[in-house]
């Protein structure tokens, strides 16, 4: 399907800039990806979704977009890149088709590919590939979800048999909210505690069959339905409760540990807790894409309510016989245009989560510290993302009014299959706290020795530096930030100097501020859960601040890598009114830390209606940057 | 059903203390209201969803929970209390059933006792109440929401026949999301512009037979079906398009304005604006009626994921080797209790609207001025309670993972049934510049003259006092700020009077600008619209504003009549936890207009942990004193 050949010339380009460096791949998924019959009927019932779901799954793979980038044998190392582009077009469709796609291809099959040696690729990536084995990644219980560690399933080794059994030893054990474990999973790669030898090894993971060839629970496996949700309906989810399930040796996914033919653990990585993350390290690329599928999620809504605001008018007014057009009204700009802004602003930062995925998975070579890096970006910008995704959605359904609430035109659907997204391959708040952890970390071994001279006061200002050019787009952002320290008053609001120096000053001050409160929550005497639950607040504040300017770097070198100088100029335009939103939420943080006086805090608003208005002309090609085809969209409300 | 015996004492305390002078009839109905089968099943589709609703519409309006309060006849009046405490209750259970109640005996119901006279009254009501006649409240058209003036529908009367005409004249004038136009309505309140011997005298109400006894189109009707939506499955949406349908005469709602038996038009209010916002006034009950349902709704959610938050531990701490309950992590609390408290404040503010409703529409008599207060405070406190309940189910469900996204436990159908309130009976947004409409309108009329003198400055201080003390609650407030007026610097941020006093300065001084800027806005030369346009934010600020100040007094006369000693003390702390996440909010707002130190404002958050950490030990008779007897909650994972 091609795009309508009305797009403007001013909408091609910003297109092709927030495609960026992915811009060929995409360009090509838009003409490729088998468009038709891309919504699902919201009024199918849970077990006809279900079947109509696998099915669209299946001709998708057909057409090269499923597992796409999934390798196929051990000899093969498949393409981050192409699994990325693939999963994005997906989420131009039924949302249920792209989790189940993330189940099967990105989880089940990511174990394998990444957990598993070469027996396990040989034996099961060609027919998973191929959806003739479909799976489950059965790692959260009932009891247990962000806290991967306590997982309480065990996999115990019985040198007698050489096999191994898998047990729920209590209901808390009780795998749950497992995609495809409701009905279409034969086979589940099962997380618990590995123990050999009466001795525990932590957690590893099991290939466990599950489900015979009739659909029938295998002799120990229990398996339920959970039934209907409050979105994804066509993904069926369910439990799993293993009772002495036996295995045999070979089916534990050993590449970082595993159980040798005398019978005794080995592992690559010595320490149990380096091991752990490891493991959980290699299931990166599964946040990386919920980012990227929230992102699209967030782009068709928004394209959808400011389409409609292009058309739909209220309240005749003085030169305006006819109405006035919804988005010619400001509340209704400041309503959308800071959701487009914030759009392009986390296409950007997804470009570069893309890449640094590409560099960190593919053939390229990597260091640890880009593990490390990739691991703290993707754990934040799903938060981001999908956080957005949810509020945007839902200021898209209101921005349409009635309308937006009827299912025909889509907006309600994408948000409660979206909802979910803040849950699942983690927990928003964890993430964010782990973004912190990292920073914390990082802050930690640069500046131990300093601290401990007591001259951390002194170091601020390159401590500052030195988070930012951790990433390659940081040492655009510090040149500007430079620029500002040299005439900080002499800025305008709208000057990206002055942005980039608040955004770097949020993030260094509040985490250097967090540093204090943590050394002095660890000396305390009383109860140390108690000392540090205070700093909870303070906690999600520094991964927001840490992440706002990741963002705006993103959308920095994006920006200069724009060839085309009118859709430059308007994008330079955008990356204002994202910054500028952002700084605005946080304005009484700025004043009440001395970092921006009354007078331009008060200002700020009315530079974001200035921009608003500024950008109110450009709507359609900013839409259209967004990158979703018009007839893609599918909202009647739209037609003619 | 009787409440579990096990409701903690002083869960009972903080139930008579927020059903305030509603505890008598509330209590009444916890005990009496069939609770069985009060939740749908979420997987039923459409059709089924629809006729399981209105058999339990049946059941319930036989069992007296229903036409509560709705005339049976022209000598009857109703109860208004009757009619709000039994929408109220069935908020407890389906939403659908819910809204098909509000659209039956509130919305076409209440057209024809407020809108119609003895005839109609007779004729209709009692058919009506018993659920044999169903019908529409046929005002929105496609083309048409909230600008209700601008209806295309024409009612034109033909002397020839002493008939009406209906007419749709455009695919615009096609009455859109309509109620039990959908299926079930056989007759519609229909809307639209009335012509008399070829003059125009505004929107008036007409009665329409729409189907017949086998639920076919009447001659000239056209139904459709709007099928499925983002929730309110159950309830039967529709369209209609009128091709010239003929009325008798009488069909006409005619108690503000008919045709007379020589076809001239006679009404009994000569200003056809007055006399349009007359009609529109008397159906405000319905927005009173929402505003309960969603703090009901807001109340149901925030029991479940509170309970949960009590049941379920997560990663284990020193001291907390089974795990950390959720509620006992600051960031949890930081999400729920601020919900709790605002449910509180909106419970109070919600019975002083109640209050204000039954003076008006009962028997005791009231003035023009209470019924333009009513007005005002109904489509601010819809616009605050149907926000709030959208936001805080969603937080509710992220609070619960993936627990809260399984249908089971209701939070994701409440969060879909919810989501339409925010625009349905008003939108939103228009509803809060009404508020500020009518601030304005007052403020004007009472300083006019003194404007035009220009010391319009000087009485800044009597303007915030006058405005405060509109209403009773409004004395109890003003006394507070006056005894923080003598010692503004040494009040705590507990201290009741000091957060009345930033309550009531940040309304006063956001409306006195407000109004200043209207004034420049109103003498420009250039575009009239854009000129106030440019003021849409400020005009949103100031409604919010002044609403939370309405909703803090009411707070505050609430807690005045508490007279349980341990549940007074500990609404104070909700009171405070309430007013200061509001201040919070702000606190940009206070720093910018030197209404508040840096010193004070940064140590806002510190309070806020504060009173959660003291609230948090009476988390479980918090919950209980909303007033939901858990066994209605009816979430799968409260159970055993």
């Amino acid at each position: 399907m091609l795009l309508t050949a009305d797009t403007t010339t001013l909408g091609e380009a910003l297109r092709t800039a927030l495609d960026g460096p992915f811009a060929e791949p995409r360009a090509r998924g838009r003409v490729e990806f088998p468009a038709e019959h891309l919504l699902r009927d919201p009024e199918q019932p849970v077990a006809e979704a279900r079947e109509w779901v696998l099915t669209r799954l299946r001709e998708l793979s057909d057409a090269g977009f499923g597992a796409a980038g999934v390798p196929v044998s051990a000899a093969d190392h498949g393409s981050p890149e192409d699994a990325v582009m693939a999963f994005e077009l997906l989420a131009h469709g039924d949302l249920s088709v792209l989790i189940k796609s993330g189940v099967q291809f990105g989880l089940f099959g990511g174990a394998i590919a990444n957990l598993g040696t070469a027996w396990h690729h040989d034996t099961f990536l060609p027919a998973l590939t191929r959806l003739e084995l479909l799976g489950c990644f059965a790692m959260t219980e009932l009891g247990h979800g962000s806290d991967v560690a306590s997982l309480e399933t065990t996999i115990v080794y019985d040198p007698a048999t050489d096999e191994f059994e898998v047990h729920s030893p209590s209901p808390a054990a009780t795998k749950a909210y497992i995609g495809n474990a409701g009905r279409h999973g034969s086979m589940a790669v099962v997380f618990g505690q590995l123990v050999v030898d009466h001795v525990r090894h932590g957690v590893h993971a099991v290939l466990v069959p599950i489900r015979d060839e009739a659909g029938r629970d295998l002799p120990g496996v229990t398996t339920g339905d959970q039934g209907h949700k409050g979105g994804l309906v066509g993904v069926d989810n369910g439990t799993i409760v293993f009772d002495h399930v036996r295995v045999p040796r070979r089916m534990l996914l050993d590449r970082y540990g595993g159980v040798d033919e005398q019978g005794r653990y080995a592992s690559v990585i010595e320490s149990p807790s380096r091991r752990f993350f490891t493991m959980l390290g290699t299931l990166v690329r599964g946040r990386v894409c919920i980012s990227a599928g929230a992102g699209i999620a967030a782009r068709r809504g928004i394209s959808i309510a400011t389409r409609y605001a292009l058309k739909r008018r209220q309240f005749p007014a003085p030169g305006r016989r006819d109405g006035v057009l919804l988005l010619d009204y400001l509340t209704h700009q400041r309503r959308l245009l800071p959701l487009l802004a914030r759009a392009y602003a986390l296409g950007f930062a997804q470009n570069d989560l893309n890449r640094l995925l590409v560099k960190v998975q593919g053939t390229a070579g990597s260091t640890d510290r880009d593990q490390r890096e990739l691991e703290t970006f993707a754990a934040g910008l799903k938060a981001v993302s999908t956080g957005f995704a949810n509020t945007a959605l839902q200021s898209c359904r209101e921005a349409c009014g009635g309308a937006g609430f009827m299912s025909e035109n889509r907006l309600t659907a994408l948000r409660s299959d979206v909802d979910i997204f803040a849950t699942f391959e983690g927990d928003n708040t964890v993430l964010l706290q782990l973004v912190t952890k990292a920073l914390l970390t990082d802050y930690r071994q640069l500046w131990g020795e300093l601290d401990r001279a007591g001259v951390v006061q002194a170091t601020a200002r390159v401590v500052g530096e030195t988070v930012a050019e951790r990433t390659a787009a940081g040492v655009v952002l510090e040149r500007l930030v430079r620029a500002a320290r040299r005439q900080p008053d002499g800025l305008t609001m709208v000057d990206r100097r002055w942005q980039a120096l608040m955004f770097t000053e949020r993030e260094r001050h509040s985490l250097e501020s967090l540093a204090r409160r943590m050394r002095v929550a660890a000396r305390t005497d009383g109860d140390q859960f108690e000392a540090f639950n205070r700093l909870g607040e303070h906690v999600l504040f520094v991964a927001r601040a840490h992440l706002e300017r990741r963002i705006l770097e993103s959308f920095v070198t994006g920006i200069d890598a724009c060839a085309d100088p009118e859709a430059r100029d308007l994008l330079g335009k955008v990356c204002s009114l994202y910054a500028l939103t952002s700084l605005n939420a946080d304005r009484a943080w700025f004043l009440e830390h001395g970092k921006m006086s009354t007078a331009r805090s008060k200002a700020i608003d009315e530079q974001l209606e200035q921009l608003c208005r500024e950008l109110r002309p450009h709507a359609l090609p900013l839409v259209e940057g967004l990158g979703i085809p018009e007839e893609w969209l599918g909202a009647a409300m739209l037609d003619g």
